[in-house]
């Protein structure tokens, strides 16, 4: 059986006349896209010239909605309603649908940002609202989600393909957390060392947590970090690992379409 | 041949804890609604709020874009380019478009705001650029205008179906612009002269200017302010009077659809 | 000893267009206002006439910063640091301190607004960076807050003149807290019994609890909500009874100029 | 007589997460810093750390407001009346003001930012508003406006110091005015040759039009743009040829204090 993995970047990142990330390079080495809305980052200026450039480059096009907080770049966990995150769901995947569809693209997926991604990982009313809003605009998204995280598990009940999203670059706690930026150990350096660990997570279903103890994690996408220097170089020593071990570099196919 | 006249206005204009207008009551009276997209006015929550009003009182819905400038309620004409002005139409049109989808209604009109709206009366690139945006995403909506503006005309050369909208208590002047608000002329504040002007311009094609000529005006719609503590005495006094008339009230029917 | 009470109220919430409250009325019946300073409420044209409203009528000056957060009107808990608060409270002192300065007033107070008063009340490092904007930026300012709360001991302990406020029409915890919003008790709605739990909380330094308890409580200013439409007329009660019981009613000298 | 000149840049002009210019590189070379208030770009986080390190580097203090439209960069004309001119100035200097004392500094000029500088330039309304604004603030401002512009000649009349601003790398049209950017050859390229029309400015007084034909210009400040990767050579060599002038490089003197 051929192995296979998504690499995914958060692009559209800039905003106004502030540059963020390095999308037009970054585009060559990923297979989906999640593009900002306007609320954390992005602008419909912005959504337009990244759209075209995920169609131009073939690049599957995800909705990566937050919260409305540019100034916080939606990082900031919020006191906020599930209602009201149902609503800024729709209002951004709505907004990124209109430029996919005159570009002659579409909408492949979703993946929330930030603090409201990390509040769907362990939060099952903010969770449940994303997953409704998903099933309600279109239920054949797929969504993008942290692996074993309560976001992916309520959207397959709810019977959504999902995305197990795993990070290269990021430790993992014992209970298949992310160890917070905080901690000085949360971000791995060494990219020959990422590149392995993605491997094994893709080839057995294992990381090595912060603690030492393997755990197990599902990875149907591969997460890289756009905005950093050394971005580029990283993703060309992933390309060449996975291409040694025979893993195909895909976007994700939807089992609805 | 029996007459027949649309009536919209603006609605959802609300914003956080911001209240205004009195939708729930003007809803009663109109056929078309004009919903703030977020930019001007409104936000994610209102907008689920305000279509599903709409959709309950089966009032057409329109997407009503405007400036992003909440404090200057987009009234405030601002250097843009028009492809900004395509961009900032598709992104509003595609968050309205999720609530309504989502609610069980359907976009059928889009009505540029405040200093948009009247930008794109008599400059043909932002005209255009809206007209543009309209037919990419949707070429069945039907595009209000100021009647026999720019816009209109543009909308009709580029095959949409176009409303020439007039307003209700508003003075025109001999070339048919709208007498600027900063004139103390600007507003015709008795409500039966309002109806029977109305009335005149539905069945003869004909107002009074302030200059006191009659000047050609086409009514597809007509527009009423639904933020006015007055307004709900006044649509009562135009029902009455368009049913003495036999002018039937009801909202525009789309000839693509 | 003739017993005194400020009455403070928050001023200035309205934004662009959209108007909150009816200061205008308010303001003959209280002795301080807090003023919105853009953040969560109100912009630099409202502050203008809210702080030219106030020197008209004598009530004494105070800056009511918030988070940045219109659409949540400040209401919302966010993940923030004591840094940033320090930076968004002299921002929002200083924007204040302008229009006073112009309009020939002064500013006599400071207290935060919303989920940045509630965070001050029981978060030490929110509380102290609060304390330490007024002192670096002019510790001649009296600090309003929670009364009883950590924030007004900490301003108290780094040598500031603090106001114990309360709240007239909220009930109260058995630790001191106010019971939440959420709480269908939460709110005291009648007038009489209003005021004279205000009057026992000046004569007594007491109030009954939800629980049925007395609990201490200082009260130095109570404050009134002005957007509520049955404000006038509390507010008239409120004065009568202090009148009858020879309760003074003025603002909060400072006892540093 | 030793001839003298300030060197000023826009500084401060980052926002949230993304950085805009080289601050900490730039303030090494220039005597007199702009900083952006919050409205076009900064934020408070921003501004207290300019302010902080102006400080540090001994560097004049300025207020840079603009307006309130952080996506267009304050770059986009808008219809505004004197009097909201009047207010966003006192909001943003008062908001600098408060950086400016908590850490040791003192605010020495204004100047408006972007399209309010412009509009500034030409609209003896806006520019009065303008000047008004740093009357009543503080009188003892300077206030830098483009040389030989409506804004210095109404703060002249107004008894306000004045620093007739020159820009090194601008062409100038035959009426004194900037070449409008969408001009190609609106911006000087040459290094060499922009220093050599800065000294001319500052010996002679003159500068030669795009036209061909010498103009006046008096040259109190002259402005270098601080987020072009070329600022550093080109300040360099700017300084090279002052030095060899014996022109010295310093901020304007305050004749108020």
């Amino acid at each position: 059986m051929t192995l296979s993995i998504d690499i995914n970047c958060d692009l559209g990142e800039s905003f106004g006349t502030y540059i963020k990330g390095q999308d037009a390079k970054v585009m060559k080495y990923i297979t989906s896209a999640n593009i900002a809305c306007g609320y954390h980052a992005g602008d419909h200026n912005i959504m337009y010239e990244t759209v075209k450039m995920a169609v131009e480059n073939n690049i599957a096009i995800g909705a990566h909605p937050g919260f409305q907080d540019i100034i916080g770049f939606g990082r900031r966990e919020l006191q906020i309603t599930p209602n009201e995150v149902y609503n800024l769901m729709l209002y951004q995947m709505g907004a990124l649908q209109s430029f996919a569809q005159v570009l002659g693209g579409k909408l492949h997926h979703v993946k929330p940002h930030g603090a409201l991604y990390n509040m769907a990982a362990k939060d099952e009313n903010i969770a449940e609202a994303i997953v409704r809003a998903v099933c309600d605009m279109d239920a054949k998204l797929i969504l993008y989600g942290l692996s074993g995280s309560i976001l992916t598990r309520l959207g397959r009940q709810h019977g959504l393909q999902v995305a197990e999203e795993v990070f290269a670059d990021r430790s993992y706690q014992k209970d298949g957390s992310l160890t917070p930026r905080s901690n000085p150990r949360a971000l791995i350096q060494n990219d020959q060392e990422v590149a392995i660990r993605v491997i094994r997570m893709i080839r057995e279903g294992k990381v090595l947590s912060l603690g030492g103890e393997d755990i197990s994690i599902k990875a149907d996408s591969v997460c890289i970090h756009g905005d950093a220097p050394t971005t580029l170089a990283f993703v060309k020593i992933l390309h060449t690992y996975l291409e040694q071990e025979d893993i195909h570099i895909e976007a994700i196919a939807s089992n609805k379409r």
